[in-house]
């Protein structure tokens, strides 16, 4: 069993600069051949009390294929409470993933919705995608700018999140109502996004005050879940602009 | 070198049962434990006219490492010229890919922009991700519902295009204009992604007529560029609609 904590393995450039900045890095490796490249990433790392060890090959110790030469070992993210998460922005703002699936789609997602100014995140440690180093490199940097919090049960949290008076808004390809132009989104709101393939849970789709549908050609069937979550933290922010 | 033509391998549930849609299958494989699930699938593609062998493991032969129990050998998707890429819809919006070099990405992209009514996607062959299994898997049938064109040169397409009269739009995180509302969407245009990281390259970021960016919060430099792509398209299709 992984040691408990979020973002202990983190790889790729941009992951790991952040990380860096947020003074998570307690072990920085980095390949010898791209060091020089590096030196003042690794000048930072050492700065804020991090070990640094050159090695031949970064990969074995990495989660993805192409770690960029640079894997760090850290401290994990801080978690907040769901109350945190909600008063992150004014009106509200909480991503919740229903069970996302693959650590690529999780990480795009972060940066979008760090990109579209959201930055409260919930997810599921269970049937979910680990978010260690293919997250965090997908994110590149995102996560360590969001409020993170993991709970064990998405539709406990949801009655959390309404108790705190936000509005339960699900992305669902079934659901009665467009994304485009959604009035509530200017009030405190939680976005639920589905897994891949499966959409939202059942248990999930009954407990939102909104489904709402992102208008697609009938020639596929849906979107990517990174697409469909980053049209979504963006349609926030318009709403809110407007 | 691989014979000439594009998606000439394909895999996956969704992105087979489109190949088979589309009478280019010419063998089929199957996973004998999947087989009973796939039966209607498997008529379909008899009558299609294709050559179906149940096998124990379509993996070997599978770009990705999740091809859920598919793989389908195909005559390659018919390519059209620019003209036609143009006069797919009007007013004209043709998809380019400045290079963009994950397959995954290039295949969420044909699935937005399929999505967001986008019919025509102009690629460069060079330096590019193939449109083979991995591409078609993450489109999900979507390639099989657009006009493909593959050039040479991705900035003498652009002046072609131009010349066929339409506006030529890069979506570029320095661009001076914001890529929400730009009005120039409802005018015949052909909306330019560059590669993953680097963005567009210098040649092509001087042919266009506008440079667009997405608005993004400070914390983050870029989105993915599927999810840019996908911002685009469906900015394309806000405008026209509006």
């Amino acid at each position: 069993m992984a040691p408990p904590g979020i973002g202990r393995s983190v790889e790729g450039h941009h992951a790991v600069a952040a990380a860096v900045a947020a003074g998570r890095v307690v072990r920085l490796l980095v390949e010898l051949r791209r060091a020089d490249g590096y030196a003042d990433l690794i000048d930072a790392a050492r700065a804020s009390g991090a070990e640094v060890k050159v090695v031949d090959d970064v990969r074995p110790m990495a989660d993805t294929t192409s770690p960029q030469g640079l894997v760090a070992r850290c401290r994990p993210i801080p978690q907040v409470s769901l109350a945190v998460a909600a008063a992150k922005s004014d009106p509200a703002a909480v991503l919740v993933l229903d069970h996302v699936e693959d650590p690529r789609n999780v990480g795009a997602i972060a940066r979008s919705a760090v990109a579209a100014g959201v930055r409260s995140m919930v997810f599921s440690g269970r049937r979910s995608a680990p978010l260690e180093g293919t997250a965090f490199k997908a994110a590149a940097g995102a996560l360590e700018h969001m409020a993170v919090t993991e709970v064990s049960s998405i539709p406990a949290a949801l009655e959390d999140l309404r108790k705190a008076g936000l509005w339960i808004v699900g992305l669902d390809g079934g659901g009665d109502q467009s994304l485009f132009g959604l009035e509530i989104l200017t009030e405190p709101v939680a976005v639920v996004v589905g897994a891949e393939g499966g959409g939202l849970s059942r248990l999930v789709a009954d407990r939102c005050d909104v489904l709402a549908a992102i208008p697609i050609d009938g020639d596929v069937e849906s979107l990517n879940a990174s697409v469909a979550a980053g049209l979504a933290v963006f349609e926030v922010a318009r709403a809110r602009r407007a």
